[in-house]
């Protein structure tokens, strides 16, 4: 079936996009399990009145293989504990399909994990694109002092799996804050590595 | 096979693009059949010493399905007789894969004809994304003053099909400025239309 072109008008200022088809946004409460410290979490939580910390505008042309959804988000500034505001982080649902960021505004990190617990850690300003490759989990981190905007584009038919992470009880590492600025990785303790049959699963496309 | 990650730093000043695995560029005469007067094409590339008309700057994880190539494109400013600077267009060799750009400097068009020959345009400038929906053949046309930059992504399986432009001698219409600035379509008299069954071969996925 022949689609009409579409034309969609990005603001780098305020993270919104025209001609888009749907739009969501993730509070602070949607986060509960991703921070080592829940308590600072369920504490700014209420201080702050369950603030909006991301948010989302898309296109999604349907879900046909082949084809591209695009879009934008934008991300708060904040911190939970010595942790910062983040997205819950994905795996595509068909795993060999990968995803193009695109940094606008302010100062992001991407933070990928392969199945098998390579951690790496892309950073992000204006104009700079990321590619995730196929297979490889990924969260953005707004480690600046300002919104985070960032154009996206994956495949159609990519969906996401937020499961993989709750699985594994989070990624391997955690970004913190340093004393004096900047961030550092630490592990996380309670990262349960994925089984090798399990590895071998996700990957089986493209093999 | 896992990938390592891609980082790009993208230049809309320059065109230019970091972290690239292709280049490639087209010359004034690159773009010979394309224009109404061949006479002032061919005279421009004697006077000029064959200028580059736009160069691509581009990174290629390979060409499985469901992956994604992206990119830089630069054009420059420039006429042929009442006609502009343009790319040659194409069709994806999988027809059903579509593109997506994004203006990054100058004010370009995106001119898009449906295998039937409708015509569509759609005006590019610094923030504007043009969606090129599977099917349609596009081109683009620097109308401005001053570089065209955009940024684009296409799934990697898409190939480009150039020959369809030049089997109907050309697209259903042509750009031209208008007398005190601006740009309108004319019809292209030399025109041949596409015949029904190949319209519905190119569409056959998708059915």
């Amino acid at each position: 079936m022949l689609r009409e072109p579409v034309t969609s008008v990005v603001s780098p200022e305020t993270g919104g996009m025209s001609g888009n088809t749907g739009r969501y946004e993730k509070r602070l409460s949607d986060l509960a399990g991703l921070y080592e410290d829940a308590a600072a979490h369920q504490a700014l939580v209420e201080k702050l009145a369950d603030p909006v910390v991301y948010d989302v505008e898309d296109f999604r042309p349907g879900n046909h293989s082949g084809d591209l959804i695009y879009g934008v988000t934008r991300m708060n500034p904040g911190r939970v504990g010595r942790e910062f505001f983040l997205t819950r982080g994905h795996i595509h649902a068909k795993a060999d399909r990968p995803e193009i960021y695109y940094g606008q505004k302010g100062h992001g990190l991407m933070q990928l994990e392969s199945p098998d617990g390579e951690t790496r850690i892309v950073e992000i300003g204006p104009q700079t694109i990321c590619y995730v490759p196929p297979f490889w989990i990924h969260r953005s981190i707004n480690v600046g002092d300002e919104d985070l905007v960032m154009v996206f584009a994956y495949p159609s038919d990519s969906g996401q799996d937020y499961g993989i992470i709750e699985a594994s009880n989070g990624m391997r590492h955690r970004v913190v804050a340093k004393d004096g600025g900047g961030w550092a990785l630490i592990d996380n303790p309670a990262y349960k590595p994925r089984r090798p049959e399990t590895v071998v699963a996700l990957m089986k496309q493209y093999a």
